[in-house]
C-alpha cells in the first residue's frame, strides 16, 4: 500500500483542527486547519446590500481570500503593494462566494450582507478548500447571531444545507484525497470538489496539470472526494455542537 | 420532445463557422462563431519566454481573454477604464491558456512564447468555449507559421493532440449542449468541458448555480459534452485542412 | 505620376467598405474598413446623463477608441493589463467624441446618452478617422432607433449634418491622401482632418513629423483632405440609404 | 473697435515675462507667464535614454505638464490622489514634447535625455502654450549647461530653431489672439499653433467648439497666430540674450 | 562657535519670506520660503463635507501635500505618472492636516470644509515644517474670507490658535534648528516639532536616523525647536497684519 | 486611584504573550499579543538588496505592516481590493522598518535583504507598538537561522542591540501606558515610542489629537513609556532564551 510522506493512507484526510469563535470581533469565525495548511475565516454581517441588489427583499453573501506573504515557503508580494488582485485570488474568492450562496435562500437574510474573509495564514496545500469548509461554520456562527440579534426573524432558516470541499489528485496513475502541497505539485489531475452536506455537489473542478483524464479517473476521484467531503461535513457538525 | 427557442434539439450544437486566417498580422487566427457568439482569436509568435521561463529549452504559452464593451446586450465598462481586470476575465483568461498548453509540448517550441489573444466581438453564452475552440486554430497555424520560417524545426510536434471545449447544462432538469445567453441564465447546473482530439478530459467545471446536482446529472452532462467536442473536433479538422 | 505601393495616386482613398448593422445588441453599428484598416463603431444608447449634465433636459455624445493587442503589426500589451489608458488612446478617444459632439444638437436628444465604442480589429493607418467616418454611421442609426423606440420626439432632430474624417500627408513633399501604415510612417508632416457634411472644419489636427512645414503645404494638404471627405460624406449617406 | 475684458485689442498679446533660471536645481528653467497664466517650466538633463533608444547614438526629449489642483478657479482632485492621468493631461505633454522635438536634432544630444516638466502654478487660459513657448528657455538653457559641463560636444548644435506657441479663437465671428481663460470658454473655435522661429508650423491644433468653421476663418486664424508667435520668439531670444 | 555652511549659528532659523495672497483663485495662499525651500500653499473653502461627516453641522480641514518632480536636486517621478502615492507623500499631508486641525474649532466652521494644498516649488530641506508654517497663513485667510463672504458668522472663532513647525536634530552631537538639505542628510537625529502660538506642543516626531538619542538630547532638541516655533509665530503674525 | 476598564492600573502594560517560531516557512517568526492586539511577525531572509543597494556590500531591512479586514470592530475593505495602500499602513510600515535598521548594521547582514512583515490578525490598539517589539523577535530568529547556514558569518553581529516599543496616552489629563483601544479613542494626547535594550530613543511620536500638550505632559509620557519599554526588553530577552 502507497504510504504518503506525512504517514497518511491515499484515502486519508489529513488532521482536521477547527477553533470555532477565533476571532474577538466577527459575527462568525473559525480558525481551521487541513494539517499545516490554516486559514482564518470570519463572517461580516452589515446591514444593507450591494447596489445591484436593494429593493429587492433578499440578502447577499460573497466572499474574499487572501494569503499572507510569507504563508508560503517562499515569500510572494502583497497585493496590495502590487496595486492589483491576481487571477489566482480573483478565481478562489469567487468559487468560496459561489459555494456558499449554493447552501443559502438569500430571501431569508432580509437585505442584509454576510462577507467571508479567508486569510491564509499558512499554506500547505487546499487553501480553497479548508476555507471553504472553515467559511461555512463562521456562516453558520454570523447567522446565528444575526438571529440572537433579532436582526432576521427567529424563524428564519437562511442555511438550507451544510457545505464542505476538498481537493483531490491523481499522483502516478493513483488517486489520493486531500493533497499537500508537495503532492499537489505533483499531481498530474488536480480536482477541487464542492459537496452539500446531503452529498450532492456544488462545483466540481478538475484540471488536468500533466496528462488529460479519462472517465474513470474522473469517477475513482469523485469517489475519493465524497468520502473525504463526508467526514469534513461531519467534522463540522462536530464544532458547530459544541 | 424539447425544442430550443432556436430551433435546436437538447443534444443539437448551434452552428459553428471558423473564418481562418482572418487576421492580416497574426501568424494564426480564427474568427469562429458558435451561433451569434462570435470570437477573435489571434495566435501571436514571439521570440523568447518569460523571466521564470528562461534558460529551459523551452516555451511558453499563454491567453488573454476580453470582450469588447458592446458585445453584450447591455453596455458593460471597458477594464481598461476602470484601471483594473475583473475576476470573470481573470478567470476565463487562465483557462484557456491552461486548456492549450495541456496539448502543447513546450520542450519542442523552443524559447519562444506563443500569446493567444480571444476577444470577443459578439457574445451570446458559450464564449469561453468557443475562444477554447478557436484559440486551437490559431495555435496551429502560428506553430505552422513558425515551422515555415523554421524558428522551429521542420521536425518538431509541439501539439500533442487537439482541444475543443463546449457548455453544457441542466435546465428543467433536462440536460443541455452548448447553451445559448438565455439558456445559460436559466441552467441550475452549468458545465464547460475541455477535451482533447482523443476524448480525453483537460478541465471538467460544473458548478451549481441554483439547486447542488446528483452524480446522475453530472454523467448526463459529461456524455452530452463529449458528444459535443467530438463534432468540434472535426471542424477544428476540416478548417485546418482547408 | 507617383504610384503608390497599393497601387492608388496621391489623391485616391483606399476602398471603403461600410457593414451597418454589424451588430446584433448594439442599437446603432458599423464594421468599417479603410483599406486594410477595419473598425468595429458601435452606438449605446441609454437613459440618464453623466452627473455634471443632470437636469439640464440635455443629452450627451461620448466616445472610446481602442486597440485589439494584435490589430497591429507586432502585438502590443493590453491597457486593461497595464492597469492605464496610453495617451495616444485618451487622444483619440477625446478627439471622436468632439468630432461627432459637433454636429449633435444635444438638446434634441433629452436626458439620455450615446456611447461610441470604436474598436480597431485591424489597423493599417488611418484608424481614427476609420473611426470617426464610421461612428457617425453608428450614431445616426442609434438616433433612428430612439425616435423609433419613441424614446425621442419623432420630430427631434439631433443630427445637424454628417461628419467624416480623413488623414492627409506630406511624403518626399508631395501631399497624399489617406496613408496607408508604411506611408505614415514616412509622411513628414501628417494631418487628420474632420469635415461636415457642408465641407466645414470640425477639426485640423496637423503635426510636423519630420520637417516643420508652411502655409503652402498646409493649404494643398487642406484641398487633399477636403475631396476626400467629401467623397467619404458619399459613402457615409449611401450607407445609410440602404 | 472690440475691446477686450483686460484692455487688450483683439491683435494683442497679454503681457509675457519671463524668469529665466528660477530653479536652483534643475539644469534649465524659466517661470513664464502669459497675463495671469503661470508656468514653471524645468529641464532635467540626464545621462542615458529609454530603452527603446539604446544603443542608437542619438538622445531624446520628453515633457510632462501638469496643473496644481488649485491652479484654476476651482479646485480639481490631483491625478496622483485619483491615480491616473486624465486624457488632457496625456494629450497636452505630448503635444508639447513632440513640439519641442521638431526643432531638436536628437543625434546632437548623444544619448542623453532631457526632460521637460511644465507645471502650471497658475490658469488663465492658454496653459499649454505657455508651457510650450517656456518650456523652448529651459531646453536651451539645459543644452547649455551640457555644453558647459563637456556633456555633449563644444560643437554640438542640437537646436535647430527655437519654437514658441500661442492660441487663436474665433468668438462672434471675430478671430482673437492669445485667449484669456472667460475668452477660451466663449470661443466657438480655438485653435493651438505651434511655430518654429523661421515662422514654420509645426502643429495646428483646431477644434470647433461651436459651429464648424471655415477655409477664410481659418486662414484669419493662422494670420493671426504667426503675428503672435513671431513677437514669442523675439521675448525668448531676448531672455535668452540675458 | 559653530558657523554652517550657509553662514548661520546652530540655533538660527534660515531667512523666511512669506507672499501672502499669492494665488488669484484660492480663497487664502501662501508662498512661504525657509531659505531654498519654497512651498505655495492654498487654501481651497468648499461647502460641504465628506460624507462620514455629513449631518454632524460641522466642517472639516484637510490637506494635501506634493512635491514638483524637479524641486529637488535630481528629479524624482511624478506620483501621477506612477499611478500611486508614496509612503512619505502620505504621511506628510497627514501631519499637515493633523497640525492645522489642532489649532482649527470645527464646529464653528459649519457643514464646509478646507482643502490646503501645499506643493513644494523647490526643496532644501525642511520641506514639511515650511508647508505647515505657510499652510496656517492660507487657512486663517479662507476663513476670513468666508467671514467676509457670510458664508460663517461674522462672529464664529474657527481658529483657537495659531500654528507653525521647524525641524531640529543632531550633528556630531550638537543640536541645529532649521536643518537645510546637507545637514538633513548629516543628521543623527531629527525631529521635526509643531507648536501652538501659545508654545505648547501639537506634534513631537523624533527619529533617530543614526545613533539612538538620550533624554537630554531630546530636551536639548526641544528648547531649540521651541525657539523657532516662536519666531515663526511671530512672523505668521506679521504676515496676517499686513 | 484611577483602574482601567480592563483592571489594570495607569502604568501597567496589558499581558503580553510571544509564541516565538510561530510559522513554519519563515526564517524567523512571532506571533505576539499586547492584550486582545494579535499580530503575526515574520521577518524572510532572501539573498539579495534592492537595486539602489547593490554592490556596497550591504544589507537592508524592510517592513510591511497590514491588517486584516476584520481585524477590527467594523470590517474594513481591503487595501488589496481598493487597489492602493493608505497613508495609515504606509506610515506604520516605515515606522517599523526604521525602528529596526536602528538597531542593525547593515553592513554585518552582506548583500541579503530581511522582509518583516507584520500583519495584525487581531486589533485592540497598539498595533504598532505590538508590531515592532514582535518584529524584532522575528529578526533576531533570522539573523541566527542566516548564521546557522552560514550565509552570513558566524562572527557577524548585525544586531547592535533590541529595540520595543509602546503606547501612551493622556486621558482626562492622566498619563496612561499601553492604551487599549476604547482608550485610545479617548486620549488627548497619543505618543508612540520605540526604545533601544539599553533605554535609548528611536522614535518619539507624540501627538495632540484634543488639546496640545505642554512639556511637562511630555515628560511624564516618556518617563511611562520608558518603564513600559523596559518591561517589554525583558520579554524579549525571555523569549529568545527559550
Amino acid at each position: 500500500m502507497t504510504i504518503r510522506l506525512d504517514g497518511r493512507n491515499p484515502q486519508q484526510l489529513r488532521e482536521v483542527t477547527v477553533e470555532r469563535g477565533w476571532s474577538a470581533h466577527a459575527e462568525g469565525s473559525a480558525l481551521i486547519s487541513f494539517g499545516a495548511t490554516k486559514v482564518l475565516c470570519t463572517a461580516s454581517f452589515t446591514q444593507g446590500v450591494p447596489r445591484w441588489k436593494v429593493g429587492k427583499g433578499e440578502g447577499w453573501v460573497t466572499a474574499e481570500y487572501s494569503m499572507l506573504p510569507r504563508a508560503t515557503h517562499d515569500r510572494s508580494d502583497r497585493e496590495a503593494v502590487k496595486g492589483k488582485i491576481g487571477g489566482r485570488t480573483h478565481e478562489i474568492s469567487r468559487l468560496i462566494g459561489r459555494s456558499l450562496r449554493a447552501v443559502v435562500d438569500v430571501r431569508e437574510l432580509g437585505e442584509n450582507t454576510i462577507v467571508i474573509d479567508c486569510d491564509v495564514l499558512q499554506a500547505d496545500g487546499g487553501t480553497r478548500t479548508a476555507a471553504i469548509t472553515g467559511a461555512y461554520i463562521a456562516l453558520a456562527d454570523a447567522i446565528n447571531w444575526a438571529r440572537e440579534q433579532k436582526i432576521i426573524s427567529a424563524k428564519a432558516q437562511p442555511l438550507r444545507d451544510s457545505v464542505a470541499a476538498v481537493s483531490v489528485g491523481i499522483i502516478d496513475s493513483e488517486p489520493f484525497l486531500d493533497l499537500a502541497y508537495t503532492e499537489d505539485v505533483r499531481a498530474e489531475t488536480d480536482m477541487n470538489v464542492v459537496v452539500t452536506g446531503a452529498g450532492k455537489f456544488v462545483e466540481v473542478q478538475g484540471t488536468a496539470e500533466g496528462a488529460p483524464f479519462d472517465r474513470d479517473e474522473l469517477n475513482a476521484l469523485l469517489d475519493l472526494a465524497l468520502a473525504g467531503t463526508n467526514q469534513l461535513t461531519a467534522i463540522q457538525k462536530a464544532a458547530l455542537a459544541r
